[in-house]
């Protein structure tokens, strides 16, 4: 029989030069190239499987990469105060692993709390470090959706009321965390700011409110900081669903802001093909995220920016214009990050980082009130603190949907006052006092912690009186907890007193003794009807690894409290815009599907209803207190007036009066003394924090340019500082303004 | 009340510069500090916890990194033919990811018979991408235990019979993976030669066959290759596990091998703390590994080198000092690998690793028989080919024990030839021949794959003998599989026969057809009580994702075959020396936990045995035809002496005398005449594979030097060449020596 061989691959030469080194090295994966040249490269390498496979999930939390070409996977994770621990491929259950647990830093309603943007500089430095050793690309991250209503479940994750403070305080986290080659992914774009029907909201907003007061701390993300991701929200805007929609992802994030990112859904929140394609989603994640709606493991190939996307394009309906442009970002984003080999390896639990978590929660916690100077305990003369309240011993980095975390320490209220106490020979002793519910689910799986205790509410108060009576202190660590309906994701609160009656508990304890301390955990204001017989409030957030030592510093006057409230506390709803307008939660549709939800008040949200309304709340945006006592001299104005082409800046002096050391956080606030559309009484647009020794003064200079002074116009669709008279006022709270400086604007 | 504080912490500073960056990079991050300074410096932060916790597993395949000093985890991977599919963190089960199909190389035994440095560099190479791609440090492999008996169920993860071929092969595939910043682990350190009774086995074997038959591969990898980790064997000798042997690991390996690198434990392979900590054992895994030994996930603080081991440095029965060396060692290998920032990012799934894949596969296949020239097939004449034999379907990549994988694609041979033929208009037919048995199972996880038929052999051997007569070709897949006591992991096969009466069904077809092609589908010889009736007999190898491809280009004559038997297919077991001398499995001693092993064949092992007994195998030790002809010349030498300070170089011609073009193994065996100990009549010292055109001649040089002359002196305990005179035989197999110069050494 004849051998007929046509051809001799090449794999038969036995003896030649194999290294793929000697391929030379592609544009795409060299370093000293461009980064745009770098994705132009791998983009037209890319077969059109490829690049579908790039937009979407591969698992609950990762996209595939570009296996064939080395271009890795991509990670991302929760969540803004910490790295989530793993789950599962495609379940929503832990993966039980033991390597991650993680620091939990304060809530970022604590970090926003600080008035100090180099201590979210750390903040964002430190949780990029663990998420780099933990190996996440991204974290969904920071959420700077404005606190609207004190019912909003998800307020604790957010940066407070005001648009100027979120934006002051989100860049530098956004810095901190990419400058160690970590996305970070700013959510939830935009109007996401209640939880109750987050899915079926459609925002009804005025172009003056959304620009003012609802897109500002975006805009500094993407403007100043440049951010690499963004997350859609799940509610719509102009009956379009947020996570592709044609004005807010195309006309302002893209168009305006000229984002170069990736616009990433939020888990669940891509909702149609045609509009993914079109208006703006650049990564689907979460859809159908049980990955058994289709009794298959193909279900993330049947999300609407995979397979239905590509039949699209393959029969003509898109070219690959739009794909190239979502792949082009996503390419972006690894060479940024996951591709990005100058990045170090970070680290997880380290001295430093819950060195950081302290810092941010010692600067985060307010003393909200503090007659009779009760606080801090006398160290000296105490012989006996009594503590009551569940959240003394309740675990708050766990629960509340998302954010939930697997710290590797926690420290409880309790547990950081014994040990700072004990040691000076204090005896401390607890009562329950209250019994909280049972814990919240998210997404099936119950988190949180159940502290069972079979006893009735009276015998409980009798209990806390009882020990309240012949104690020298009583704290009460009270407040909400992180169960469904309180502090979490999903729900809203559903009334704004405090849960299981503690009202009646602090009344009893207030009875007893008269050194009563009400500490509210919390990331969101509460109804406080005993205010007045409570000496000292002190507001404690979500403070996450370190809270016991934290609060315990407050509380003996290790830590002189220096936190500000970045939001109205009011005393009753009715002092808040959304509900005295009944808005909230708004007006379903005949059809039941859909609640609109107009935001009636319009720019008029927190202390700027406040001031419109002369409402008197309990605490005022800005306030909280000091150990010691602060003088804020006579400003003074670089100059009497101002073009739109420059600066003036404002300088104070400022001195500590008191005791002991602290520091004070100076405000300046505008007030445009005429105007052709209305404004608010006043708007933040200067703050500075400063630490001073007893008797030591320094001075504060606050500089501010055209954008200070200017409103949206809705009618020109763009921002103008009209001329004429304004005022700064400066003060160290937005109800204690202590100076007055007039300039105009020519 | 007074306010009474002692000090006011940093913490307080408000305004303050917190930039990590600035406290300055540590030594052991430094990049251009050398590593061994780096360890030192590392070594020195760590706590007796971490260093601790550096030494043992945290879950089935990763060990814990020291996450407060940003060292990242490592994480290992089986198996030496591809990276494995990722199981649960504390599960043998499969987490179920989407990530983790592979390119499955050819089975070593496959490698190794290609003869073919340069392939074994593509294949270390091919597989550090795809491990990189994988974030996987360590790959569990390559492992070089020798061939000693064709029952060994797990010969086909190794490189044969032979010391020097495996060697010579081992080395380039460790440097190739290790230029990829992926350590290779070779394994199993050592005389882990048998499966059946791996954990209980203690061999006795005489010190020269442990250094001049065993330990070779070893050595060279170590010496040569660099390799970082080495993996202790299940079994014992000299009545001590081997994965803490003061001989092997303390005296030889990190000794007189003066071995840098890590010892690892197979997984399970540890069973004494002290001998553990003594004896030479850096990294433990797969102690307790189900995780619920204990009932706890603390399992992995139960391991030997963990919370026991630190109990004996607490209570002062060891100082750090061994401590401390392991750990350097383990430091040393993470700058090495997961600390090593020049790593790319590897890929997966390429169409280069295919095509290496393939490569492998092309030159690794050996024509064993080809009487009359049945093959290659004539695809000009043949009009119908019938494929007979289970092992045409079924799936080789899954199962086996730990080498299983998750292959991307694998190419079954039917599927292989219907491509290549029916494209030529050839009709290509199947009958089953025989049903194989049910798929084993391993670590309590079912593997591979079960093709059921419900038809008696009889129908199945007549369907098949029925088709065979009306086709030009019959090409029989046959041979083991992948299933327990085939070619498995965790025991021997139970004889060396087929199994499933596969003989029964080939001399059947012997009948019906006389152009009949055995194709033999295993890591191992079997026996062919039909070999002269079957025409042409190939060894088809596991070839991984590409077989299919690969076998039909072979049969086709795309490829012409050039691979050469990495050992010696005896004739029955009665002709290899283990079983001649009834040494295996070995003997129980009286308490049943023990069963002693002895060698007692020494160094007459593969073809050394066949030598010295003259027996007639099936097949030699580095046979393989082909279907072109070559003829090799006269060989040269370039002296006719040499002392033990130079070398000598023999020079031959080859030429290929055929039509098509091919590759030719020219092979040298050194013949020392004269010895005052026993030696082989001859060792294979060199060899030379050359790819010629029709008619083309190559001169082929091979130089030797005291190395391939020397023996091992049991008495003097060191190698040793003796004066006087030698010979070096020439040919293409060990049974056809061609050529024979003889030299003296001075």
């Amino acid at each position: 029989m004849k051998i007929f061989i046509k051809s001799i691959p090449a794999l038969l030469l036995g003896v030649c030069s194999m290294s793929a080194a000697a391929q030379g090295m592609p544009v795409y994966l060299d370093e000293t190239k461009p980064i745009e040249e770098r994705v132009e490269d791998a983009l037209k390498r890319m077969t059109l499987d490829e690049k579908i496979a790039v937009i979407h999930a591969q698992s609950k939390f990762s996209s595939p990469g570009v296996k064939r070409l080395g271009i890795p996977e991509f990670w991302t994770d929760d969540g803004p105060h910490g790295v989530r621990p793993d789950v599962l491929w495609d379940k929503w259950e832990q993966a039980g692993q033991t390597n991650d647990s993680c620091v939990a830093f304060p809530a970022l309603t604590c970090l926003a709390a600080t008035w100090n943007p180099a201590i979210s500089r750390l903040y964002g430095e430190s949780l990029g470090e663990e998420a780099l050793y933990r190996r996440k690309d991204m974290i969904l991250g920071p959420g700077v959706n404005i606190y609207r209503t004190p019912l909003g479940g998800r307020n604790f994750e957010y940066m407070g009321e005001d648009p100027y403070l979120a934006s002051r305080m989100v860049v530098p986290y956004i810095q901190g965390m990419q400058s160690k080659g970590v996305a970070a992914c700013v959510k939830h774009f935009a109007l996401n700011n209640d939880e109750e029907y987050r899915h079926q909201v459609n925002v009804i907003v005025d172009d003056r409110a959304l620009h003012e007061i609802y897109l500002p701390a975006f805009k500094a993300a993407v403007t100043e900081a440049g951010v690499w991701g963004i997350m859609g929200a799940y509610n719509m805007y102009k009956n379009q669903h947020n996570c592709h929609n044609q004005w807010l992802l195309n006309d302002i994030l893209k168009g305006q802001w000229r984002f170069d990112g990736v616009v990433v859904s939020d888990w669940g929140g891509a909702h149609d093909t045609r509009q993914a394609v079109e208006n703006g989603l650049d990564m689907e994640f979460g859809t159908w995220t049980d990955g058994l709606a289709f009794g298959t493991s193909d279900a993330y190939d049947n999300y609407y920016l995979a397979s239905p996307y590509r039949k699209l394009i393959q029969d003509g309906t898109y070219t690959e214009k739009e794909l190239n442009d979502k792949v082009k970002r996503v390419l972006r984003l690894f060479f940024r990050t996951n591709m990005n080999r100058n990045r170090q390896f970070g680290s997880l639990c380290s001295e430093a980082h819950y060195d950081a978590a302290r810092k941010i929660a010692a600067e985060g916690i307010v003393l909200l009130q503090n007659k009779g100077r009760v606080l801090p305990i006398d160290t000296l003369k105490a012989r006996r603190v009594l503590v009551v309240g569940e959240n003394a011993i309740k675990m708050m980095t766990v629960g509340g949907g998302s954010s939930s975390l697997k710290a590797q320490h926690e420290e409880l209220p309790l547990d950081g006052l014994k040990a700072c106490l004990e040691g000076m020979n204090i005896e401390v002793d607890y009562a329950r006092g209250y019994v909280g519910d049972i814990t919240g689910e998210y997404n099936g799986v119950t988190t949180g912690q159940q502290l069972a205790d079979s006893r009735s509410p009276e015998e409980l108060i009798a209990e806390a009186v009882d020990k309240a009576r012949k104690a020298d202190y009583v704290v009460f660590f009270g407040g909400l907890n992180k169960s469904d309906y309180q502090d979490a994701e999903g729900h809203d609160r559903k009334s704004y007193s405090l849960p299981y009656d503690q009202d009646k508990v602090v009344e009893a304890l207030a009875k007893a003794n008269r050194r009563l301390i009400f500490v509210n955990i919390s990331g969101n204001a509460v109804a406080m009807p005993w205010k007045s017989s409570v000496p000292a409030i002190v507001q404690g957030w979500f403070l996450g690894s370190t809270a016991g030592h934290a609060l315990a510093d407050v509380l003996t006057g290790r830590t002189n409290p220096s936190g500000k409230l970045p939001f109205t506390w009011p005393a009753s709803l009715n002092d808040v815009g959304a509900h005295k307008l009944n808005t909230y939660p708004g007006t379903w549709r005949a059809d039941k599907k859909i609640i609109d939800e107009e935001y009636k008040e319009g720019i008029f949200v927190g202390y700027r209803w406040a001031d419109k309304e002369k409402t008197k709340p309990l605490f005022a945006f800005g306030h909280g207190e000091s150990y010691t006592s602060f003088r804020i001299g006579k400003a003074k104005a670089s100059a009497a007036s101002i073009t739109t082409a420059d600066s003036l800046s404002f300088t104070v002096s400022v001195t500590n009066t008191g005791k002991v050391a602290g520091s004070e956080t100076v405000q300046l606030y505008i007030h445009d003394c005429e105007s052709s559309l209305p404004r608010p009484y006043k708007e933040l647009k200067g703050f500075r924090k400063v630490y001073l020794q007893p008797g030591e003064t320094k001075e504060v200079t606050i500089t501010i340019g055209k954008d200070a002074l200017s409103f949206y116009d809705d009618k020109a669709a763009s921002w103008t500082a009209e001329p004429g008279h304004f005022e700064a006022l400066v003060g160290n709270a937005s109800d204690n303004i202590v100076s007055k400086v007039a300039f105009t604007l020519k």
